[in-house]
């Protein structure tokens, strides 16, 4: 509790930003792992994760009190007026630490543990870590032994920390010829396979950008290049897509790094993809979110502000990218695959493209699989990216969401071409955030074992597989397709209103009817205590588990004897909150 | 065949705008009722009914030869390249007169002769005429008969020409105040019950603008609104929903029409909603198709063009008008709505209303019945709008398509609320304008009788229960959705790709993957005397019948003695192509 400075204030006003004279009155809670906000007027508290803020502001005092603006990941936004300014300075500060961690201990993971509930049974804390093994994965592509192997030089990360300990490198290539062409590549991320296309034999290879520079060369390199190029003995060239802009790739010479020049590399056709960097992706989406927020509620300005955050034209060009290689590889030409350090716009073109080309990773099972190889394997820096820690700003972009966002293009595309439905890419988008699992903790494989998340932390894999039920595609028609084709002419290009504006106001329906998305994640305040000591559990198993039991705590509540009757069954945590110090 | 200029042109090129070097080249054959392109080099054909063609241009002699270009109703665009300029004319002018008849008779309907397929048997050509009764609509929906009557004053449509014979009425209106109140509606439309809430009691009540000019008043007009009002005991007051813009209502008034006063109508709310007009929904089609026809291919240029035609704003438009209906029925307020003639906006917004508010709106019948009831029996003119015969271009406009494409919004919105899929709105849209169907033919009820449809044609209602296996949503859970409000945010009003789109290039996919989108309906060669003669047959149910033997017909058009093997399977209509003239 250290960090908390004011674990309950009352009185606070949740505004309704479309109608202010709309806004809500309640208590607001601030615990270690999430702000709760309870309203008589509301059957349902308000949860949000301290993990899932990306952003929390103090905005100008006004007459009536001091607002506190939270901005989330999972595109939530909420402002809080609070009545006293040092209350709301008192939130600001609490909840800019909380959401912000200085260290990897910190994080959810560590505290959050998994207990049973009435849909779903106790998850024992090793289930999904052993669910992904590289080298099986491998097998099951049907990897061909006589011009692939395994290497055993990143076993100990000398070759490269940021890659996994196993690697298919080409079984002409002698270990020296490995080792030099690390060298001339962007922290060692040398070229190696990640995708083998069992009846063409075509590979699917990915690395980071030659150390080129203005005109520098590696025989070593080159040579492994073509060692490459000859494990596919059925195609006489290989591409190597460098999914950068040219402008971008050219610029890199300057700094000694830069792109293959075909004339060393012979038999090679190479070609650039145009993707912009995390930087352009960070500044996308912000506008993004900015056009979802506009007030004016008008057609116009949403669809000019859609137009102006350039963020489907950036989906576009993934997936166009990724088409290019999944076509190609289907032709039987092997494709070698970079940006810069080979960990952003590779991690999703890769990604994409195999989703593309195989059935398999259009299954729960696959698409984990593939997540596991393409992003957590081969090193895309979650911990930069998402931003769990309190680092640099300029680290974090939306890489993996645009993934799970043309993904998601893919299966509106392709109703029935994939297991899982678009529940499933949310609560992974949501959990790649929440820090709920130890799963994406960490820029690296190496790093994840440092932390020992596979001991300590619960896996997503474990948690999604046992509340699969929901994220069944009850479209999915196993045998029915082969190869996706998807189109990305413009007006094939959608906005996925349902991950950036689900929690947006005005979609609950009145009189009783279904609404049209999924609300976020409930949990009543009776389980405040389980929540917020060690024995926690998923949220979302648990709003499910005490739905009935809402009402009923609902008018306990507001019956005037209620604070001592919740007091009675939240005795450790109410206590210390209401009574400051202490902690958890 | 007495419009066909030349019935069969060889060596034409159908262009694809994307890449004008990926032409095909083929036989280009006119029938009666279809464009056929036939190329050796696709297993299919293109079929293009000549009633979808909504305009045929002939664009400027090219080096290449000259181009003719086809732009249909389902949103399909192809441009024809021909050889000799003479024959370009010839295609142009068959086409354009072809596309365009001159009376009624020479509808499609009156030719088309359904025959069983190996999917769905034989369609009786009575199927469907008598699938909605107006009576047992009112019954089912409850109607209260101590407050609503069926008058007979419509019998012989003398009280309102363009309405239902049939007309419930509050019943404490007499004769005399019905006969006195439709004198004071345009065109004679009152005031009618189309939609009674049987747990509440509110009534939905249709009608056109009064004739109330910039002062006049009706005290009977005023009195059967009272006697509106007295049908609901239960609520003391009632709105009267205007869906035009409010300037485009003052306008009216100087032309002797307008809008209700409320000082003159007392215990009524009044509101407009501000739907634009048929001349701006037509413009804006327009210029949508046009945003989508851009060849730049840039995400820029389409979300620019698609803010600029303004469409989906006026589907928002549509949808907040209905959901402001169908919540005020919802609290037990009686509606009534008008817009000019009633025929239009009201026929969009009453629909949707009814279909926010009664799941039984949402099934394959139910929706049946509302599109008979609110479009068909009270008189939205399918004849002008869809533009069926050579007429007035400018009473053309696609209001039905608006109002299946807030259909389609809703369906996107709330999955699992519908019985039907968004095929289900698609076969409704092109049948909407193919006329193959007699369901659409004419501009209201009395029309449609004095044609004797019910007699001489096929009911689409009929051909879409007989097929109805491909439009069951299998989301669809029948006791989920009670009333359902729909989002109108702008983030949550799509562009509905699959229905502009649909025929767009680059959706086809490789290697053997299943497509993203239906492709148009394809039928084989071999079929091509069923469906020119009389004894014609459903283009979906022919295509899935004769799948298998399109292969044998390639190898026997590749092969040299091709022609005569041909000519044995289409004895009288190749001969009579080829030889010119004569005809069915």
């Amino acid at each position: 509790m250290e960090h908390i400075a004011t674990p309950k204030v009352e009185n606070v006003h949740l505004l309704n930003p479309v109608n202010l004279r709309d806004s809500r009155v309640g208590t607001l809670y601030i615990t270690t792992t999430h702000l709760i906000f309870a309203s008589p007027e509301e059957k349902e508290e308000l949860w949000i994760l301290h993990m899932h803020m990306s952003s929390v502001e103090k905005l100008p005092l006004t007459t009536a009190g001091s607002p506190v603006r939270i901005q989330c990941h999972n595109f939530r936004v909420v402002t809080f007026r609070v009545g006293r300014d040092r209350e709301a300075q008192d939130i600001y500060s609490s909840l800019s630490r909380l959401s912000r961690p200085q260290s990897v201990e910190e994080l959810y993971c560590f505290q959050y543990r998994a207990s049973s509930s009435n849909k779903s049974p106790e998850l024992p804390q090793p289930t999904g870590w052993n669910f992904f093994e590289i080298s099986a994965e491998f097998s099951r592509q049907g990897a061909d032994s006589q011009h692939w192997t395994l290497t055993t030089l990143n076993n100990d990360y000398s070759l490269c920390p940021t890659y996994p300990k196993q690697l298919m490198v080409p079984s002409s290539a002698q270990p020296s010829l490995v080792q030099g062409c690390a060298k001339f590549r962007s922290k060692g991320r040398l070229p190696v396979l990640t995708y083998y296309h069992t009846s063409n034999g075509a590979a699917l290879v990915r690395c980071a950008q030659p150390l080129s520079g203005l005109k520098g060369r590696s025989p070593e390199d080159e040579a492994y290049i073509n060692c490459i190029l000859k494990s596919n003995p059925k195609s006489d060239y290989l591409y190597i897509v460098d999914t950068r802009p040219k402008m971008n790739a050219m610029y890199n010479r300057a700094a000694g790094k830069g792109y293959e020049a075909e004339a060393f590399y012979p038999n090679t056709k190479f070609v650039f993809k145009g993707i912009e960097n995390i930087h352009v992706m960070r500044d996308s989406l912000a506008k993004l979110v900015d056009a979802c927020e506009t007030k004016s509620e008008t057609m116009e300005t949403f669809l000019q502000g859609l137009d102006a955050s350039g963020y489907l034209k950036h989906v576009k060009a993934v997936m166009e990218a990724s088409i290019f290689i999944a076509e190609a590889i289907q032709c039987g030409t092997s494709v070698i695959v970079h940006c810069s350090d080979g960990w952003d716009r590779t991690s999703q073109t890769c990604a994409l493209a195999q989703l593309l080309i195989d059935p398999f990773y259009r299954t729960i099972q696959g698409f984990q699989a593939l997540i596991e190889k393409e992003w957590l394997s081969f090193g895309h820096k979650f911990t930069d990216r998402c931003g769990f820690l309190d680092g640099d700003p300029r680290e974090v972009s939306p890489i993996m969401s645009q993934f799970l966002d043309a993904t998601w293009q893919v299966l509106t595309q392709f109703p029935e071409a994939f297991q899982f439905n678009a529940d499933y890419l949310l609560a992974i988008h949501d959990h790649v955030y929440s820090c709920q699992f130890g799963t994406f903790v960490g820029n690296c494989q190496r790093e994840r074992l440092e932390y020992k998340l596979a001991e300590k932390t619960y896996s997503l894999w474990g948690h999604l597989t046992n509340t699969a039920d929901q994220y069944i595609n009850r479209l999915y028609e196993p045998n029915g397709a082969g190869v996706l084709s998807p189109s990305v002419m413009p007006q094939d290009i959608l906005f996925w209103t349902g991950l950036y504006c689900r929690y947006d106001l005005g979609k609950s329906v009145a009189n009783g009817g279904s609404g049209p998305k999924k609300d976020a994640p409930v949990i009543s305040l009776l389980n405040l205590a389980q929540v917020t000591s060690t024995s926690t559990q998923s949220l979302e198993d648990t709003a499910k588990h005490l739905s009935k039991q809402v009402n009923g705590l609902k008018s306990l509540i507001s019956n005037s004897k209620a604070t001592g009757a919740v007091k009675k069954f939240l005795p450790s945590v109410v206590t210390n909150m209401t009574g400051g110090g202490g902690g958890s």
